[in-house]
């Protein structure tokens, strides 16, 4: 069965696709309601954003387009300090699409949402023409109760950059499966509940909290020390990557510091804090590879000690150079 | 100068894109932080939703796109009894769109949201491959302050059915325009704060509020009398359709009753509240063609009284005819 332009029409036909994809993965008293709107009960300081995720393909290894439209909604929920508690979403299904592939990514959104503790209380459904493919946007709110304020801006000379584990294996799953290179890399897409939380709830002294998404590392850490008035010094020997995804890059000609992750987030920590911060995350399953990078510094923009004892400075890439990578 | 797929890679190509066209006609100081989640601040009980526009072509006379994602949501707020305070929006722009193009959309929610009194709070810039079409998505927050609570399941036999102007022109435009018929047939897309305000700040009895998009009257009072365990019974010759609409209907065999408004709502207000609120619509511009079209009775499902002095059941259409609508 795939998707027809009737799907769409939101008669008889949309309301019988919800029904079957999305109704029984959803349950929850705020859905069933059928309303113009959820009713929700939450107060502020609250976090509100909204994503879009267009990439291709639409299942890689490790995940798929409905992980990473729960994943990265509710990691950009956590690096402001908040609480993920609630998503919508926003379908537009291309016609051609079969509904056993939208019915595994509906059920993997579910199994996401479960993960990070959210609920999807509001969905849209709309259908284009097309080759089959799918759009998900996402937005999400959540309170803000992390004891000290979580801020780009709050970055200081002296403190110290950890990051959650190994960098840019999303990107090389995604290149590697556009190629057909079979090498075992898998995407790193997850919710970022379980570390980020950790952190918060032992009221660690956490300046600056970025997920490493489009553009990596390097860019992240670009619009902290920027946002912050200071600089970045990372030592190159210290940054983690996985040898497959080194490996990867060498071939291609890539950086592991520009290329896109969905489960690793940088976190900015007072220097007295570094060490039982990288204690946490080294307790956590989706954090055990968390590694001190680096330090804030007096100065701008963001500077790598490389391995045989250079200098020099990373700036944001112009263009990520791959489409539709999230 | 036309989008390039550049423009999406979350790199210098994007941040000059979404500098030049978005930063200045949103300015405020939610997006202006440039963090991953705006930071807002609200207190529950909140109505909470989203909705994606996929409406081509994306310019038509009374509106276009942009203003059509502001109005949906705005109103799908204004629908539970909210008072609509915060957006985000997503865009997905398909590489070969004129970024002029772009500029004017963007003008266009700039002046709808205000018009609204809302405020883009969040926003996601993407690029696809395509013919330069462009999809956005919006999600919307707002408290719930009416006086009274409005509830799709509060319609109660007795109570009276209101439509806040003449039904049809939203589709009746898109079909003229795609035909390439010059009937000066205008969208009715506007954000409905003023009347749908106006009956709330006043404490009547609204029942139901419901705004009649895709499926139009027809849809709308299938799913309101059904959620309410009521039936909605209707005469035709109250219901007001302008000539040129109704013009366009006879020669396409259409039923204005099914076809999409996006700046025409549904009320059901209590029996002495009747007409005081039909006094306080004709006061709005907005719904100064308000009419009493019918009342709420004991039964299930939706009747017209036809003006031949028939009597006939109107169903919820399988499909409304037209994709892309909205």
């Amino acid at each position: 069965m795939l998707i027809q332009l009737s799907h769409g029409g939101g008669g008889g036909a949309t309301a019988q696709l919800v029904q079957s994809v999305f109704a029984g993965r959803f349950k929850n008293p705020y859905l069933q309601r059928m309303e113009d709107s959820a009713v929700i009960d939450l107060n502020g300081p609250l976090a509100y954003t909204t994503d879009s995720f267009v990439i291709t393909p639409l299942f890689f290894p490790g995940g798929d387009i409905g992980r990473l439209a729960i994943a990265g909604t509710v990691n950009d929920l956590l690096m402001m300090g908040a609480r993920p508690r609630f998503l919508t979403a926003g379908f537009i299904l291309e016609e051609g699409l079969a509904i056993a592939d939208l019915e595994r990514i509906a059920e993997s959104m579910a199994q996401a949402a479960a993960e990070a503790g959210v609920e999807l209380v509001a969905a849209d459904t709309k259908v284009v023409e097309g080759k089959g493919g799918l759009y998900i946007n996402t937005s999400g709110l959540g309170p803000i109760d992390s004891l000290h304020p979580v801020r780009a801006n709050l970055a200081q000379p002296g403190d110290a950059i950890l990051v959650s584990g190994p960098l840019g294996d999303h990107q090389a799953c995604i290149m590697s499966q556009r190629m057909g290179i079979q090498n075992g890399i898998q995407s790193d897409v997850a919710p970022l509940n379980g570390p980020v939380r950790a952190l918060l709830d032992q009221g660690l002294a956490v300046h600056c909290l970025r997920d490493a998404t489009r553009g990596g590392l390097t860019t992240v850490l670009n619009e902290l020390a920027a946002t912050s008035g200071c600089a970045a010094e990372l030592e190159e020997a210290a940054i983690p990557v996985r040898p497959e995804t080194r490996a990867l890059c060498e071939v291609l000609g890539l950086d592991p510091l520009t290329m896109a992750n969905e489960g690793k987030f940088v976190a900015i920590v007072a220097a007295e804090a570094a060490d039982q911060a990288l204690d946490i995350l080294k307790q956590c399953p989706q954090s055990a590879g968390a590694c001190r990078i680096g330090t804030m510094t007096a100065g701008s923009g963001v500077i790598l000690n490389t391995r045989i004892g250079g200098r020099r400075r990373l700036n944001i890439p112009w263009y990520e150079g791959l489409p539709r990578i999230c």
